[in-house]
């Protein structure tokens, strides 16, 4: 059977997040049910990152086996006409090799938080961005940030649902930055714990505003305890923009 | 009576546009009834541009006359706060002259048009830009649009409904350029024409997918015939993004 590689660009606001659940609409029962509709088939797909109620995507990968060897084209362009009015978009599909994995193959998943930074609430960017009224210092943020990268115990950093078996993550890389009212995180690692990104950002907003030193983050995280880590961010304003796999396989 | 000036984002999908009508919710309703909420004042604003339905605002204008002299931002946070959930927000309010007229005192105008040029539909950018299948020519579009620039009879570019006086304008700059999978059109005139950014847009459009020469777009404009515009581009990636006054005045 020819597997598919398929990206995924989503807004996240209509939907309790990538996962199949039995209390609302997920990403993946949209796309299993326009694959149904478009060749009959009952599969399951497998997403590269779990984003949770309320996230987006710029970039989501999964993967799903069709009984037929269709076009690449047709398989992008059949999905887009029946996931139709749901905001999801089949950005590519690609013929992939059997090993391929969305999730265990990925090498590299990347983050984008957005912050719009200003006392009037948001009207264009409404749930796709945090609207934070009070003036943060993004260069704080940054250098407080950079205690993070790493291999640590992120457990400070990790939701209560989390069902990673170990707290213990590398976070390579982690930044912020101020364009105009807009306060943008990014980040990267090989994969990363529930909630790990939202509470990263929600405690860095401590330190934007003048709440929390940098050092206060590293204490945080040196303490491997839940109760130090800030306000969990809100999902509006967080993007899975990108999923790196090897060459060759993808 | 103090006078104020609006500065006002909103995103023109659930609208009838900015000006008040029967036929459903208008963004200027929605400030007057918030204003009205706030103060108790049944009062009319104007507005710099009346822009259509669907048609976005990142920095639309109006002024209004209210009783008492309240502080700046009060006037701002009280209106944000009796607007939601309208997606329409106050990023400003101050306090101006008693000649200063949103509307007539205005210099310059400055409209945006974001199209992205993909085949995928769209997910994160729904209603929010226009989605063009088929790879546009952002070059041969910016070149066309040139002849557009300056003093001419824009009736080709007019709207049947237009209630302007006069079909001559002054078009000071449209610029057309690519960034990335976004093709980007800026314009800037005293005043526009209705429909005249959506028109010059649906026209290049033409030229951007290689069914016209650049020609072909001078030919029409000098033609002064509405038969020979291209098909209007949708509202959805409109933004009245700027609005220029004297200094002094505001």
């Amino acid at each position: 059977m020819p597997r598919y590689r398929l990206l995924i660009e989503y807004d996240g606001g209509p939907f309790v997040g990538w996962q199949r659940q039995t209390t609302g609409p997920s990403v993946q029962a949209a796309i299993e049910d326009a694959i149904f509709a478009f060749t009959g088939e009952e599969i399951s797909i497998r997403g590269a990152g779990r984003t949770d109620t309320g996230v987006h995507a710029l970039g989501q990968v999964a993967h799903c086996d069709l009984q037929k060897d269709w076009r690449d084209d047709t398989v992008r362009d059949a999905l887009n006409a029946h996931l139709r009015p749901a905001p999801v978009a089949i950005l590519a599909a690609s013929r992939v090799a059997a090993d391929f994995d969305a999730r265990f193959s990925a090498e590299k998943r990347h983050y984008l938080y957005r912050i719009v930074n200003r006392r009037p609430p948001l009207a264009i960017e409404r749930g796709r961005a945090w609207q934070v009224p009070v003036q943060l210092d993004a260069d704080a943020m940054h250098e407080a940030a950079q205690c993070l990268v790493g291999n640590h115990d992120f457990t400070t950093f990790r939701a209560a649902e989390c069902q990673a078996k170990s707290p213990v993550k590398t976070l390579d890389r982690i930044s912020v930055r101020r364009e105009l009212d807009m306060v943008v995180v990014e980040t990267s690692a090989r994969s990363f714990l529930h909630s790990q990104v939202r509470s990263f950002v929600g405690t860095l907003k401590l330190v934007g505003e003048g709440k929390w030193r940098p050092r206060d983050v590293a204490n945080a995280l040196a303490a491997c305890d839940r109760r130090r880590c800030g306000p969990l961010a809100p999902p509006d304003g967080l993007y899975l923009a990108k999923v790196d796999y090897p060459d060759g396989i993808a």
